[in-house]
């Protein structure tokens, strides 16, 4: 005997998200048929809205109801300076360091050779143009993940922006703050040798 | 800057999920965006469509999307014998077995004094009901959990159906197959000493 068709539908679904196997997939399900039916409904609802009402920022890239994004619209902030970053989760994780007021722009993605993916496949093209059109924009911040994907990305953007005159950074590396100096690795504490400062 | 709305909604859903906490409702939402509508469509469907359409069996109390349901109305099935388990979950697991052929009872639930949870609490009297409305039935197999709650249900259903003379069965404990002995507690060594059969 299997499932009754609806629940077997429902694991199946919820199987084929990411981290889930089959065995947590059928605790859920089971968890779905013990819910109150609103909670289920307001999660449904949930599922179609964010699919149909969430678009990327046709300026920055960024997830956003309206286009374009509060952030670009946004005139208190700087918009003198984009901050390039791979994905969406990074602008809400600078966005809760509340330091940064300038501008973002989303790659969806990073140049990875080994899986295929080149600059054409990624955000880039767009922040060309944004630079282009935008002659306030004096510089850009790359905030790419600090591993070989996103150091590649970086290096590949760097030489692509230095002719144009804009000023090209990156975010420094070093030791985490609380980290340990003991279980930092080798590259990380090089980085932080090489990045030293005077007090 | 907080998440757009439809996905701040989409992740609230997700976080009530059992095991699911906020970075990967976070994570899960993210995924959705990213998968075609379709599919989403699907899943929230799914969703409802469980929700609405599955119910508890009647006479047995297993999920079912009819009433009674598949395995209560075979009548290839032996109806002398009923299988009382915890969830409906575990008459999945015992069909896997593909060698029991008895119908089922499911008592959604164990007593259990420290939650509150007394023989009133789970589906408790529909079994006694059924056990006196249909006298073919002459043997109940306990098959609770081995665990403190699971006992406590095992040890009052056998208390409560010994004196209508029905044969009253426990599922054997001892070595899982392909366990090893080393590893084995004392418990359950104990109780597969105790269980020891002549070869």
């Amino acid at each position: 005997m299997q499932y009754p068709e609806a629940i077997g539908r429902l694991i199946e679904s919820f199987t084929k998200l990411p981290g889930i196997g089959p065995k947590t997939a059928i605790r859920l399900a089971f968890h779905v048929l013990d819910m109150e039916e609103d909670d289920v409904l307001t999660f449904a609802k949930a599922l179609v809205s964010a699919k149909r009402d969430i678009k990327y920022c046709t300026v920055c890239g960024h997830i956003t109801d309206v286009d374009p994004c509060a952030i670009c619209t946004d005139s208190h902030r700087d918009e003198t300076v984009v901050c390039v970053v791979q994905d969406s989760r990074d602008v809400i994780a600078m966005e809760k360091m509340r330091e940064y007021r300038g501008k973002y722009h989303v790659l969806h993605g990073a140049i990875s050779p080994m899986e295929g993916i080149g600059p054409e496949d990624i955000n880039v093209s767009s922040l060309l143009t944004r630079l282009q059109e935008n002659e306030a924009i004096s510089e850009v911040i790359l905030a790419t993940n600090p591993n070989i994907e996103g150091e590649a990305t970086s290096m590949y953007l760097s030489r692509l922006l230095k002719p144009t005159g804009i000023r090209v950074t990156r975010l420094a590396h070093g030791l985490p703050v609380g980290g340990d100096l003991e279980y930092a690795d080798e590259v990380t504490l090089s980085r932080a040798m090489e990045g030293r400062r005077e007090l």
